[in-house]
């Protein structure tokens, strides 16, 4: 197999190790940095360095556009324009729907791995960077649905690069990404201006020691503007959205001090502690996996429908397999999933999709 | 020394275990709870157990009063009431207007320890609690102006514990605390209840793991009501000032957002790395410490205005020591302070209150 990797920075980089020591492909790398290509090839991120995207992936099987995500649009684009019919292109932007929204190839399937973001450079790439970690993926489903064999290729190669590939769609993506990811590093940014001013106004120069609530909250102050500007900007609509709510609950609280009500106060606190609790639930222990084969038409967007519905439940696919019947007309999918109750819900989600579907 | 103290939860129980280990004192304790009491004994936290306030503090020389928030007036006024003239009386309160606003009497000097307060409960008291931790004193400078020679004996007794006692006045306290403390709670509990919604809507159960922003910014979510409601109700006044300044920031974000400037966004989170930089710098290191030696006159409030002025400044004082003139008339206050900047900030600061400091 043979994966082309757009922008070798950290993820770029840390892709081209994973690919090369864990799936045993060729990675042929493009960087507009000629100092960066000399720098992967160095490191073994890369096989070869190509000197443009065109001889990148004009015999790629996978390509992975890892730019800034700025850059993301027109690469994808380009790519698309130069890869081969069978290759499937994915990105690694942290907001989906400014490049999912306008691609109307089939072939371009929108990515977001869930891992550092914090250090750049292909100095710091990691073969390991993705294991165990989120790998969301954007398929589509309706007029330039993403074929099955693309989706399947790409799944199995994350899977081999140690990511738990995970579909939803790009529109929850973004709101998602917004209220957990985005929205957090803004607050940190506001909460650490409001106590430099608080403390520069009573002279006091230093965060006093006062356990961790406020270190904690402001960790990611100030992180990396060279990512998180583009990421601010791209996804700014579902950002505001986030803002706006976070601002409605601010003034929830504000109401509830001003009446002073210590009842109203503790239960909304036991609320939020409930709240963690479930969000950041154990997972239920994984002791085996079990295989779910199934029978489904040969179209477009299939396997979209069944990773999405899957995503959308929390049920990890571990592994899949798409076989072709001999005359193309339909197909098997078949599915690995952990043990314990995912599996169960898997099937009745599969079914309420009226696929046949039995446990191997 | 014969050391008080009333109420033997989490903090009241570490101070019985420090005074004995550490400052080799008598402890005698009340706590309302029979069966804490005999907890406490079993512990070794007291020396002896006392069936009511007035038997705990007779011949007490220090007397902590380490209830829950809410009850911390009436225990303090009846520890003033029952304790001798020579007691200096202390409490380890979070929020500290609410107590020391009210108290008319000398020898109350508002306290508050910044060390755990997760766990509850004397079954988790460590002698070590303390040891390094910033223990804020507020010491009032007014008509009921604390004696020098009591804060000395606390300041002295707190250093003992491991503590680093620092003096700033109540108003401050309440000021700083609700901003890196109260605020970042309050937000977290905010956050955790927009996240659990937001991912409800879109039928997704747990948080992704999207990095540590989420994790961190939530981790303090919920925490022990039985405290927390206490302390957002007893400080409201400063927290809902801060979450006005707060919602006002977040208010300017949103029409950054809404413009779409990059730039904007990229100063305002380079502006939050340097602020963070700023506020969590590393302190100086502190090789040694250098002693300071100031003529004081004998009156009431001479030592509050040297502890709050260094506080102010983020001077540490690590030992203190008073020595009155035969006649009384007027005393020498050695002063320790680590040695680096802040020797000569210490020596700047006591001549701006014009007393003569000389370093011995």
């Amino acid at each position: 197999m043979n994966v082309a990797v757009l922008g070798i920075g950290l993820i770029g980089g840390s892709i081209g190790l994973a690919v090369r020591q864990r799936a045993g492909a060729r990675v042929c790398g493009y960087d507009p940095d000629e100092h960066v290509r000399a720098q992967a090839l160095a490191l073994g991120a890369i096989d070869t360095a190509a000197a443009d995207v065109a001889s990148a992936v004009h015999d790629a099987d996978v390509v992975f556009v890892a730019t800034p995500v700025s850059a993301l649009p027109e690469t994808v684009d380009l790519a698309l324009r130069e890869a081969p019919a069978r290759a499937v292109v994915t990105d690694v932007g942290s907001t989906k729907r400014v490049v999912a929204s306008a691609r109307s190839d089939g072939r371009f399937i929108g990515g977001h791995p869930l891992a550092g973001a914090e250090t750049a450079g292909v100095e710091h790439a990691r073969e390991d960077l993705f294991a165990g970690s989120v790998w969301y993926l954007t398929p589509a489903t309706g007029s330039a649905a993403t074929a099955g064999v693309l989706y399947e290729r790409l799944h199995r190669l994350l899977t081999a690069l140690g990511a738990r590939p995970t579909a939803i769609d790009a529109e929850t993506h973004d709101r998602l990404l917004a209220t957990v990811s985005h929205l957090p590093h803004a607050l940190a940014n506001l909460l650490v201006a409001q106590a430099a001013s608080t403390l520069a106004q009573d002279g006091e120069g230093r965060v006093p020691a006062v356990g961790p609530s406020f270190r904690d909250a402001t960790r990611v102050a100030g992180a990396n503007s060279a990512i998180w500007t583009d990421i601010y900007l791209s996804n700014r609509d579902a950002l505001i959205a986030a803002v706006d709510d976070f601002a409605a609950r601010l003034s929830g609280l504000r109401a509830q001090l001003e009446a002073g009500d210590g009842a109203a106060l503790t239960s909304w606190n036991e609320d939020a502690r409930a709240d963690r609790e479930r969000l950041f639930g154990t997972a239920g222990a994984e002791h085996g996996t079990s295989e779910l084969r199934v029978s489904v038409p040969n179209r477009p967007g299939v396997i979209a429908e069944i990773a999405l519905s899957l995503g959308r439940a929390g049920v990890n696919i571990l592994d899949m397999v798409l076989s072709p019947s001999p005359d193309n007309s339909q197909g098997v999918v078949a599915l690995w999933i952990a043990d314990g109750e995912d599996v169960v819900r898997a099937q009745e989600l599969i079914a309420q999709l009226e696929f046949p579907v039995a446990r191997a």
